[in-house]
C-alpha cells in the first residue's frame, strides 16, 4: 500500500489522482491533502479520502473547513494552511509518495521539502522544474529520490529512456501539437485575438497553459524542464510538431534508434505510471493502435514561434533565465489576455525581460522566489510601458 | 573484445555484419565462419578476417579452399565441411557470439547447438523460430542463454520489451508494410504474376521472402516467432499495415501505454543493438525524425492475406503445424516462381498441407527436420496433384 500525499488535491491532477486512488484501493491510500481555496471541495474529500492532513490557502478557510468537519462528526483529520500548511502535507511521516500538482511556484517550496525529506515525487508542476529545477535536482540526487514526470511528454520520455543508458541518448524528441496557429500565415500573428488564441486543437486545459500552447512557450518551459528531469544539454532537446498529440515524446539513441511512446491522451496515464513506477498496473486506458490511421510531423517555424528560440536561450543560460522566462510569460498572457499587449507581444515581452536578466543560478528556494518576483516587476513595467 | 562465430558469412547479413566488425575493431572480431558455395569470397574473408576456422558446403569446395589457402602462404585456418562443419563453427571454444544467419533449416544444428554450449545467439534466421522455436528457446531458458533477434520487427520488439515487465505485456504488433498487393482489389489476385508479386515496395529481399511479403506469409512467420521469441500466445500478437516501414515494430502494456521503435531500414542497425546488448555504441546510421512527414496504419486485410490467418492457426498449435507452414510455404513459392500454381495457390497448399498435419510437438532437431521433410512431400504432392 503506497501511502500519498497530493498537493493540490482539487485541480485536475490531484481529482485525476484521486481517480487511480479510487481504481486501485489496494495499491493506494491518500494520506495528506493540500487544496486551494475551495471548502466545499475539500471537504467533500475529507469525507472521502479521509487523510490525517489537510492543507488549505488561508488561515480563515482552515478555520472553516475545521468547523464542517467537526460538525460532521469526522474526528482526526488534522487542518492546517498557507505554505507552512502544504510542507506539512508534502512532508508527512507516513507519506510514501508526493503528488506536486500546485499550479505556479506556490508549490515549490512544498515540493523542496518533500525532496529533502526522502519522499519520491511525482512531479506535475512545470514551474517547479523551469524556475528551481537545479535546486530540486541537486536535492533529489544528494537524498536519491526520484522524481517522476506527471505530464505527457516528460512522461512518455522517462519510458523511452528505459531502453538505454544516460550516456547512449543522442536527442530527446518533445512533440508539440503545434497549437491553433500551426498553419495561421505570420503576416496573421499580429491579429490574434485571445478568443482565438483561447482555442486549443487537441486538449482542453487553463488559460495560461492554453496561451502558452498557441505561442509554443509551453514547448519552450518543457525543453528547459526536459534538460533538468533528464539531465541533458539543451542542444540534445528538439521539438517536433505533431499535431495528432498521439506520440507523445521520443528519445533518440547514439546507435539510430528512436523509441517512442504512444497512448490515449487522458492525465491518468503518466499519473498511474509514476505512482507505481517501476510497476504497470492494468487499466482500462487502452488505445487502438488501428485506429492510428495517419500521424503527422512537421518541423517548428521558428520565426512564427520566437518563444521556442527565447526558451533555448534561457535554457543555455539556466538560472536566472528561465526563472525570468516564466515569470514574465506569465506577466505577458495575462495582459494578452486583458487586451493590453498583442499576441506577438507575448514574445517581445520575454524577450526584453530576458536581455536585462543578470547571469545568476540561486541556491536557495528564496532565492528562486526573490528572482520570480523580481523579473515579474520587469515584465509588469515593459507590458504597461 | 567480443569473439564472433557467424553461420552465412557469405549472405546479406553475414556480410552487414562483418562491416559492423570493420567499424568497431576493437570491440568485435571474427573467430570462425560458415559460409555456403561460394569459395572466391570465402577465401578473401579468410584473408582478411583470418578466422581460425572456416566451414564451406561440401568437402570438395573445402578442399579447393584449403589449396588456395596454402598457396596464398595462410597459415593457422582450419577448414571443415558440411553440418558438422557448421556445428564446429557455431561451438568454437573461443567464440563469445553466433550470428546464426544461414537461410532455411540448414542453420538449426548450427544454431541448437551453440545454445547448448552456452553461447549467445544473434538470430537472423526466421525458420529456426518457426521450425524448431520450443526447442531452441527451451534450451535457451536452460542453459540461461539469451537469443537477441536480428530482423527489424523482432529487434524493435526486443527494444520496446525493455520498458516493462513481461507479465505487463498486452499485445506486441508487428508492422508490415502490406506488400506490393496492399491495394489490389481481390478479384485481381488471381491473375498475380510472379514478376508483379517480385516487387517489394520497400525492401529488396531474397525471391521466397519477396513473395512471402507479397502473400504476407512472411509477417505470419514472424508472428510465430515472435511467439516463441518472447513467449507470449498468438493472441497477444497483432499485426498492423504500415506502408512507410519507418516503425519496425510496437509493444502494448496493460497499462495503456505503447512503446514503438523508429529508426532507418538498414539492417546494420539490428545486427549492432544485437551484437552489443545491453550496450549501444554510436553509429551512422541517424534518422531525421523531421522527415517522417507521414505515417499510415491499417488494419490488415485477412481476406486478401490468407496466409496471415493460417499462420495464427498453426502459431495456436504449434510444432508440427509450424514446421508444416514453413515447408508448405516454401514449395508453394518455388511452384509458383515456376508458373506451376496461381498465386492464391501459395496459401491453398498451405492450407491442405496444415489440414493433413498430425498435432506433434518434436523435442529434438533431427525429429524436426523429418517432420519438415514430411510437409515438403506432401506439399510437393498437393502442388503436383
Amino acid at each position: 500500500m503506497k501511502k500519498l500525499a497530493i498537493l493540490g488535491s482539487t485541480g485536475s491532477i490531484g481529482q485525476s489522482t484521486l481517480s487511480i486512488v479510487e481504481q486501485f484501493p489496494d495499491r493506494y491510500s491518500v494520506t495528506s491533502v493540500a487544496c486551494g481555496r475551495n471548502v466545499d471541495q475539500a471537504f467533500a474529500q475529507a469525507v472521502r479520502w479521509r487523510p490525517k492532513l489537510i492543507s488549505i490557502a488561508t488561515e480563515e478557510l482552515a478555520c472553516r473547513l475545521s468547523a464542517r468537519l467537526h460538525q460532521a462528526g469526522i474526528a482526526g483529520i488534522d487542518v492546517v494552511h498557507g505554505t507552512e500548511g502544504t510542507v506539512a502535507v508534502s512532508t508527512h511521516a507516513e507519506a510514501d509518495f508526493v503528488v506536486s500538482a500546485i499550479v505556479g511556484v506556490a508549490g515549490l517550496e512544498a515540493t523542496h521539502a518533500a525532496i529533502l525529506a526522502g519522499k519520491p515525487v511525482g512531479l506535475a508542476n512545470k514551474e517547479c522544474m523551469v524556475a528551481a529545477g537545479e535546486i530540486l535536482t541537486a536535492a533529489a540526487r544528494q537524498c536519491n529520490v526520484p522524481i517522476l514526470p506527471i505530464d505527457s511528454e516528460h512522461n512518455a520520455v522517462h519510458q523511452c529512456l528505459r531502453v538505454g543508458a544516460h550516456k547512449e541518448v543522442k536527442a530527446i524528441w518533445l512533440t508539440a501539437s503545434g497549437g491553433p496557429f500551426r498553419k495561421t500565415p505570420l503576416a496573421d500573428f499580429a491579429a490574434i485575438t485571445p478568443a482565438q488564441a483561447l482555442k486549443h486543437p487537441t486538449w482542453v486545459m487553463g488559460r495560461r497553459i492554453t496561451i502558452d500552447s498557441a505561442t509554443m512557450l509551453n514547448k519552450g518551459l518543457e525543453i528547459i524542464e526536459a534538460c533538468r528531469l533528464f539531465d541533458v544539454s539543451p542542444s540534445q532537446v528538439r521539438v517536433i510538431v505533431h499535431p495528432q498529440s498521439t506520440v507523445h515524446s521520443l528519445v533518440e539513441y547514439v546507435d539510430g534508434s528512436i523509441l517512442a511512446q504512444i497512448s490515449v491522451t487522458d492525465m491518468c496515464l503518466p499519473i498511474l505510471y509514476a505512482l507505481a513506477y517501476p510497476e504497470r498496473p492494468a487499466s482500462t486506458l487502452t488505445f487502438d493502435l488501428a485506429a492510428l490511421r495517419h500521424l503527422e510531423f512537421e518541423e517548428p517555424d521558428f520565426e512564427r514561434f520566437p518563444c521556442l528560440r527565447l526558451a533555448f536561450e534561457a535554457a543555455d543560460k539556466g538560472g536566472a533565465h528561465t526563472i525570468a522566462l516564466n515569470a514574465a510569460d506569465e506577466i505577458a498572457v495575462e495582459a494578452f489576455l486583458d487586451g493590453r499587449i498583442p499576441f506577438m507581444g507575448i514574445p517581445r515581452t520575454i524577450e526584453k525581460v530576458l536581455a536585462s536578466t543578470v547571469e545568476a543560478h540561486p541556491t536557495t528556494i528564496g532565492q528562486v522566489l526573490a528572482a520570480d518576483r523580481e523579473a515579474r516587476q520587469r515584465a509588469n513595467a515593459f507590458v504597461d510601458s
